[in-house]
């Protein structure tokens, strides 16, 4: 199937238009077109190579949003019309102990990125949802509940389940005292899904320039982490801290937040720390943590919950031809809090 | 009650006899006469007022073995003549959450360390084991199992424990792989209690040059660090990594060794770690935490779990007076695996 995207073709230049196929169908593959696709940060690093592991062209967009066109053979479970999401996998082993366990993400033989990442049949290069069509394998198609505006829903699947996760893993609910630093894209979502899931939720930022924007969103406050009364009385308070700065930072003054046994939990930067000193890990046992988007399964729980909650981000819609302007003003954090592509922008291949 | 015991007098000077005081036994005293104690790296540090809040004349010592020679009319639990032990802690306020779980190592109010710590009714500060007596309530008194030697007890009061903590703490049983970093005091009771518990357990070390030694302690194998053909083929292997280093170092090579959900205790170092990078927190939802002794109840646990598996340090048997030389060569780490003072070799103050 020939579809058309945006491309990078080097790390330097802008994402243009980029006409290319689709696979045909396998027996179990859903075909969709794509209506949203939400702009994630990992789009910006791979289009820019950032990594180092970018393969050309790079098609970027892992929170896709859209509706069934076609289905193979063997499909079951989804039908023409349906609307369906993708996010950052497309596919995984489906046979070691983690994809039985619903956690494709650690896929001991290697999940397969929804895009930059080699197909684990044909071993091309996977293009992601900057695009006007997608053809992925049943097991990681996600149903979108009826009652989500789905205009919204594309950062669910990126931005959403990557705070989600943690928040289950770590059994946050009712009593739960939470703490979010950093509030752009991920942080916005910790804060409405850790209210959703009952938590007391703080939001720690260096000013109180954000606390209307924190209580809008569902905090029930904001803690200055420049004022360093505020940060003693704070001590020992929180459960779960989930930490969605994207850069290298110093974790050693959050730390003495936590409880005994409570946790840190690292989302946003991939790469190094500053120095962290141990001695509040071991006077409390705290532990820091990392955590990797989510598995299938438990991005459809997140799905569901959102749609029980009518929880949903707060986007900014661009056209297609916006993107590269959409990267320059992510990198100043000028977005609240997540942009996401109406896919309508882009014409058809056929138009071309 | 005139005891005699070895102090530091200041941070540079050799430590030296020093005859003083144990209190009046109150209701629920228990008074001991101190037969063994063992010498943990925290004596040197305090007696050089390496963390900087050492308090003058410093008695240090926190692996205590002896026998109860006097009690307080409300204690119940002993009797004159039974074998008894303290380790670290001293006193807690016994009525915050910690204290009611056991954990008194996390008292809210403050735990009273063994140590170099103000009692918490005359704000004196504490004096350890290196003394013939010592006076302690009721509640952190260890009652030693009759069937382990005396002499070798010692050093599970703080080497023992802080060791045996994390393996509960993280459910180390038949199963699970534990890895072990450091062959010191520390480390050598992680390899001889996680073994005890059932675990398959792996030495990290940085030559072979201590093989022969961790399998004889218990280890199945050892895993040369600076060989890196065998740290990648023991990539995801691990439950728990015990990190005794006691000083600052990096721990990126061993988060990939983890398994999902797995962790790094660290037990050795208070202070700074190097930089670590999250990529393995987050590819492996990995963590790094730390660990404090351990509380009362977990302690006589511990000393009844090593009774019945007939655990027991390592020790090098030393007089009182041979304590700055043992001080020096637990600096070169020239010992294995552990100094204990037999308190015989010390005169009754009667005798000064």
């Amino acid at each position: 199937m020939k579809t058309i995207g945006y491309a990078a073709l080097s790390p330097s230049t802008p994402l243009a238009p980029f006409t290319f196929e689709r696979r045909a169908l396998r027996a179990n593959d859903v075909a969709m077109e794509i209506l949203y696709c939400g702009v994630c940060h990992s789009d910006l690093h791979t289009a820019r190579n950032d990594w180092g592991w970018t393969q050309y062209p790079a098609v970027p967009g892992h929170e896709i949003v859209g509706r069934v066109t076609q289905i193979g053979a063997d499909v079951t479970r989804f039908r023409v019309g349906d609307a369906v999401a993708v996010g950052c996998l497309v596919d995984s082993c489906q046979e070691c102990d983690h994809c039985h366990q619903g956690e494709e993400q650690f896929c001991t033989n290697g999940r397969t990125d929804t895009y930059n990442a080699p197909d684990r049949i044909t071993g091309e290069n996977t293009y992601g949802g900057y695009a006007k069509h997608l053809v992925v394998r049943e097991e990681f198609v996600l149903r979108v509940p009826d009652t989500l505006t789905l205009a919204h829903v594309a950062p669910l699947l990126c931005a959403g389940i990557t705070t989600y996760s943690p928040l289950r893993t770590w059994n946050v609910g009712p009593g739960s005292r939470v703490g979010v630093i950093g509030l752009g894209g991920l942080g916005h979502m910790a804060v409405k899904l850790a209210a959703g899931l009952g938590a007391d939720v703080t939001v720690m930022s260096r000013t109180n320039s954000k606390e209307a924007d924190a209580l809008s969103l569902g905090a029930d406050r904001l803690l200055v982490s420049s004022d360093s009364a505020a940060m003693a009385a704070a001590q020992s308070h929180f459960d779960l801290i989930i930490d969605t700065v994207p850069v290298k930072h110093d974790v050693n003054p959050y730390m003495p937040l936590l409880k005994v046994d409570g946790t840190l939990v690292l989302v946003g930067q991939v790469g190094p720390l500053a120095e962290p000193t141990t001695v509040p890990l071991i006077l409390g046992r705290r532990r820091i943590a990392g955590s990797l988007i989510g598995g299938i399964r438990e991005t459809q729980e997140m799905l569901d919950f959102c749609a029980k909650k009518q929880i949903l981000p707060d986007c900014e819609m661009i056209r297609m031809d916006q993107i590269n302007e959409a990267f320059e003003r992510m990198e100043r954090a000028d977005v609240r809090y997540r942009f996401v592509i109406d896919m309508a922008s882009l014409p058809a291949p056929s138009a071309q």
